[in-house]
């Protein structure tokens, strides 16, 4: 746990210059527009500890997979995000002497600010030379929301004690490495480079994928605020083109680089025309200049923030926290293109692979369907909508038949990429999250079209998937599902895991109700549909039917609990308060074999389930699972204590309930898994804001209509958030002992509180 | 399944020259001692299809493992048998023209065969080169046994058609590589090489274990069976050391090259004499002479025929079949160093390692036992008393306690090499067999002062592991075993598997028998032992006790079925012959997870347990479970039919038992399973002598008593079988309707022959 970011409510800030934990500070300060982002490296040279990170979303290389012993199925290859152009760099030479912050005498009056309000990244600092020679530096940059394919710096170099000759170099580099290549091969290929004027581009090939990327830049000079002509050489060489030029620089005079780049790919453009679609996007936000692109930039977080925006009094520290976490998620994914997803680190590190988990189902959709316009989550949809064939593919090569559909438990475009057989064969319940993101998003908005448009396909495909994975005990005479493994994946190939068992049965029943909506509302999309995947009415309808009632569900009747799986109570029972210190994280302490074999949770499994279908049981089960489960989950997930919070909030435990709060808000900010070097955990970011308006305000939706049953955590003096349900942008703010719900359409909303009926006024606000 | 190789009762042929086989031939024609051995390779040039493979024993490099996702308690390395020096080389220029019978323009009177008698390779062939010359090739080799550090070669070549100048160049070359190489890496480093006279030596060292093996050659040369002095030009390069020399030869003319190559290691001598040691060895091999160490070579190996043979009359294929597997199991091991063992594919190729599995204690001991020298088991109980340290350590890393011993799945050193999660670290029961050999051991000996000496120690090491392996269950009123992976290694993670359960109670027990075995005979080494693993004998054994009687075994009472483990019967019960012949080998056609839920078994698993404690069930007991086990297993292991043989035969089913025991008998001579390319099966090769000796003549030691029951299957006229029991060399000769046993010792011996106590008298022969 670290603690050197300053608590402030709407920056993040390293206020002094840490150098060891520079690994850290780079991924809580990388900055993202959803097309494209990058760590918070610096633009100068830096020899000292440093991840160069720039990412393009959607361009990804087919890594060739390690694995001790193949399994028959394994994928070939494990899709990564690819490091790519280093677009940022400016390098700085006085006299002899780079300017390089490892190498400097001394560092003063260094800060470092992430600004969360306007998406930008500050840096200022003094840096004496080892020469003595003094200079302040101070560099602004983003990542444009409103020319998401391009991004601006400007950066400045003040001498303060001398007059000398300083060469600026102003490049681009795409000769970059993923650090984490399995046979530390480079992922990419040049294919053109080229500078002049004051402009320089570089097209970069992937290998294999060949996807083609351009990185185009050029710069303006000022002096004292002038701009002023320079004489510039062009450097070129493979993956890289530069532009040096000297000026005679004098002290207490400020020299600005503006510098523009842009960043297109072949995912988007023509390979043929990438070079000239580049030069044109260029001169586009280079005509903008700086202050203009910079304006709308704040325009354009502003408006994420009027809608999504949480604010919390009395605690700077989690008032920072939230922001954080709902800063990143909106860097990350904004919904333009339905390609793309959320990787588990976004663009701030390349762990992972940055691909597809069922993160985005579990978590991430029901932040964006609040906080975001309707699109967004539908984007997130369509996303799995246009990987159903390669999902179909998957289910094929495991010997499922008839348009089975198992969507891959890691991906990139829609291919299974993960390799350990217990998660990618087993793991099948990812599947289950994604029929349930489409009963979510259609309970949030009404929205019924989406189904006809493309989920009714999904969740037939995986409906299909559950009836021909269980099968029938003549034991138990019940249908089994042997050989999963749930959420909790500290238990591998078990039978019966209740969470799987009961999230298939649920799918099945929801394709039925499904087919049901389509029949009585838009018929004509149910002939078309179900000819497009022939579907076998009566004997697939009457199977499913037969499956989802006779499911087993494991259930200890002595002392009512539901089983993690079958045989959970055969494991010693012993509690996670018992554990010595010493033997945690587990994940760390002890060998597989023995965490398997043990109690212990590694994220909610049971209570994942109670969590999605909390209406199906009632408080007094809620409580026993949640007492029982809670005592033996170590959360070795960050996925895993928003879900706990949660259901504490649920059944009135707020210590509880802000305890598991506090395990994710500051996660990353205070590094507490020591491994926020490797980026930041931003699917689980969208777990913190659950915990806020799921917990501690209680929201939930049931029937389509809106609940809320309010709390205020004793640390705090007040909060406020930000809905938007069924178009209309509402604003909670809860206060010790009541609650204000400001409506700010123009249309009358009806909401529940705390089991009461109200209604609010267009325009007004009501005090609950 | 391949059918070119000649059946013929003592030797493995290949008439006609097989180029695409090669690999196989290889494989088929691999020459060993115990000490070193390698592949059926050619000493000329070859440029065609081969693996050249040169193994010393002992001799391992720890290659860095690859694995998916890393797990905590996973092996750093894969420790990895070596490719060594190729020792054979003789390369041959006629002219300008290299010899090379991949080059060839034609090739006839090929003939390569293997003489299981005398353990030589012998090979002729007419070659027509590319210029229409002719010439005769032939070649004659061995390791030596009596010398086992060595082997001789003559080499000859006659011109057939021309008169030329001929270049020998006699070589031996340690710049080889491992095929299995993880990180393709070359393995070895280059110490010291020279070449004078004619003679040469390399040494080479292991990277990381730093083994230091120094090979040296010599030769000479004749011309029509004279001694002929050559002027001989010296070539060495690192790791090479060579002798040319040309010579005028004509036609018709034979030119012989006797070489002499002597492979020393650092694990039998002191570094810094290896290269002295290895000249004197070498001195001594070569004055010995070609013809003498042949004789020696002759006499040793009849020497191991006389007491291991088995005539099969009236089936050549089955007769050449069985020969074969003794042959390899008698030049894989010969008991003289404790510190080696039988890897799964002996010196005749690199898979698995080279590493020891339980193979060795489940399927190799009985067949050493019965045909060996009592040392020659005992040294393999050695083995693994000697790692006992490390069995220990291995048990401590995965949070065991008090001096448990878990031994590896895989080792060469003691260190555990395996990784992958659910065999490494869950197939457990591989502790059992190695307590088990041991009771195997004084079974058939009678010879108890192993206990005292080693033996008891380990029962106890794994005793220990057991009794903290297990967890009291609740639930059950009984003691539960967790997670563990079978024998089927198509079930991964399973609970109560009943073959490891049954056999850690008998574990227990034995523990408990061995305590009172000591007590009762040598009190003083008993007080020794438990002081030096300071035994808590009250708290412990009872532990112990209460453990074995209360141990949890799945069992069907309605089918009166041993369950595989529990839940078995929640599978979906197809059987094997219902399983279209497209879907087989299910490990290449069904991904993990499906192979995993289904009923299928890959090998024994029940039925192993049932035949290491046959006593302990009745009869209808064993055929019950064998005749629901067997319809469900693929033997998708070369480990698994002769499990099944021997209980067919057990329960009178000679049609299954003969079906089984075709299975493994030329599982390499026909390729069955088109991997002999990549070496033979050595371990399973000793199934198949079960197969016989324990399944058609139902051998079986039951209170130190042996027992027969002999059958004749209806395939041969007569076979027979040798065994040594206590000191008594025994002949056995199953006729149709009668059984000849030839008592060849001075003692008397008692034995039952179907129930029927016998005595046959000294140096007679009891008819039956």
């Amino acid at each position: 746990m670290k603690n050197y970011i300053k608590h402030d409510p709407w920056s993040v800030i390293e206020e002094g210059w840490h150098p060891e934990e520079n690994k850290i500070t780079e991924s809580l300060m990388s900055l993202g527009n959803g097309r494209m982002g990058q760590r918070g490296n610096f633009e100068e040279q830096f020899s000292g500890n440093t991840l160069l990170g720039n990412y393009v979303a959607g361009v990804y290389y087919p890594d060739k997979t390690r694995v001790g012993w193949w399994k028959n199925g394994y994928p070939e290859y494990f899709a990564k995000v690819l490091n790519a152009c280093h677009w940022i760099g400016i390098h700085i030479k006085i006299g002899e002497e780079e300017v390089d912050l490892n190498q400097a005498k001394s560092i003063t009056e260094f800060r470092r600010v992430l600004n969360m309000q306007d998406g930008t990244l500050f840096r200022t600092c003094h840096v004496t030379l080892k020469s003595g020679k003094q200079l302040k530096l101070e560099s602004l940059r983003f990542c444009s929301m409103a020319d998401d394919e391009s991004g601006a710096i400007k950066y400045s170099i003040t001498p303060l004690n001398f007059d000398e000759i300083i060469r600026f170099t102003v490049f681009i580099d795409a000769d970059v490495k993923n650090e984490d290549s399995n046979y530390d091969e480079k992922f990419w290929d040049g294919i053109h480079q080229e500078a002049q004027g004051n402009s320089g581009f570089v097209t970069v090939s992937t290998k294999k994928t060949e996807f083609q990327v351009c990185t185009g830049f050029d710069f303006v000079f000022h002096q004292n605020g002038e701009e002023t002509k320079v004489e510039v050489e062009p450097v070129v060489k493979e993956k890289y083109a530069g532009l040096l030029f000297n000026f005679d620089a004098k002290r207490n005079n400020t020299y600005t680089l503006y510098k523009y780049a842009v960043n297109l790919s072949s995912l988007n453009y023509k390979k043929e025309n990438l070079l000239n679609e580049t030069k044109k996007y260029l001169k586009t936000i280079s005509g903008k200049g700086f202050s203009l692109m910079l304006r709308e930039q704040q325009q354009l977080w502003a408006q994420k923030w009027s809608t999504s925006d949480i604010t919390i009094e009395g605690d700077i520290s989690a008032q920072q926290g939230i922001r954080f976490n709902i800063f990143q998620l909106n860097q990350t994914y904004t919904g333009k293109d339905a390609r793309l997803n959320i990787g588990p680190k976004g663009f701030t590190g390349e762990k992972y692979g940055g691909s597809t988990y069922w993160d985005t189902e579990a978590y991430c959709i029901p932040f964006y369907l609040a906080t975001a316009p309707q699109k967004v989550a539908r984007q997130l949809l369509y996303y799995r909508y246009n990987q159903l064939d390669k999902a179909i593919e998957n289910a094929q090569k495991l010997g499922f038949i008839k348009g089975a559909a198992l969507y891959p438990m890691v991906t990139m475009n829609g291919e299974e990429c993960h390799n350990e057989w217990e998660i990618t064969f087993e793991e099948i319940h990812r599947n289950g999250a994604i029929a349930y993101a489409i009963y979510n998003y259609t309970q949030y908005t009404s929205d019924y079209s989406y189904l006809a448009e493309a989920g009714a396909e999904v969740v037939f495909g995986i409906a299909r998937f559950w009836a021909q994975r269980v099968n029938w005990s003549n034991e138990k005479n019940k249908y089994v599902m042997l050989g999963v493994t749930g959420p909790n994946e500290y238990e591998n190939n078990v039978n019966n895991n209740w969470y799987t068992n009961y999230l298939a049965a649920w799918c099945l029943n929801f394709g039925l109700e499904v087919i049901q909506y389509l029949k009585n509302n838009t018929p004509e999309d149910y002939l078309r549909i179900s000819k497009k995947i022939k579907l076998e009415e009566i004997s697939e309808t009457e199977q499913w039917q037969h499956i989802a009632s006779n499911m087993y569900l494991p259930f200890d009747a002595h002392s009512e609990l539901i089983l993690q799986q079958e045989g959970y109570l055969d494991k010693e029972q012993i509690l996670v308060k018992d554990l010595p210190e010493s033997q945690r994280p587990l994940n760390q302490k002890w060998s597989w074999d023995r965490i398997l074999r043990s109690c212990f949770i590694k994220q909610a499994d049971v209570l994942q389930g109670i969590y999605f279908f909390e209406e199906d049981f009632d408080l007094d089960t809620i409580e026993r699972n949640f007492r029982f489960y809670e005592e033996r989950t170590v959360h070795e997930s960050s996925l895993s204590p928003c879900v706990h919070s949660i259901l504490a909030a649920k059944i009135g435990d707020f210590n509880k309930a802000y305890e598991m709060y506090l395990r994710t808000s500051r996660l990353d900010l205070d590094d507490y898994n020591n491994d926020t070097e490797d980026g930041c955990h931003i699917t689980s970011m969208a777990g913190t804001w659950l915990s806020i308006v799921q917990g501690f305000a209680g929201m939930r939706i049931v029937n389509g209509k809106m609940h809320f049953s309010p709390h205020l955590p004793s640390q705090w003096q007040q909060y406020s958030f930000k809905i938007t349900f069924h178009d209309t942008l509402l604003t909670f703010t809860i206060h010790s002992g009541k609650t204000e719900i400001h409506n700010q359409s123009e249309k009358v909303i009806r909401l529940c509180i705390n089991q009461m009926d109200y209604e609010i006024q267009a325009n007004s606000t009501l005090l609950v």
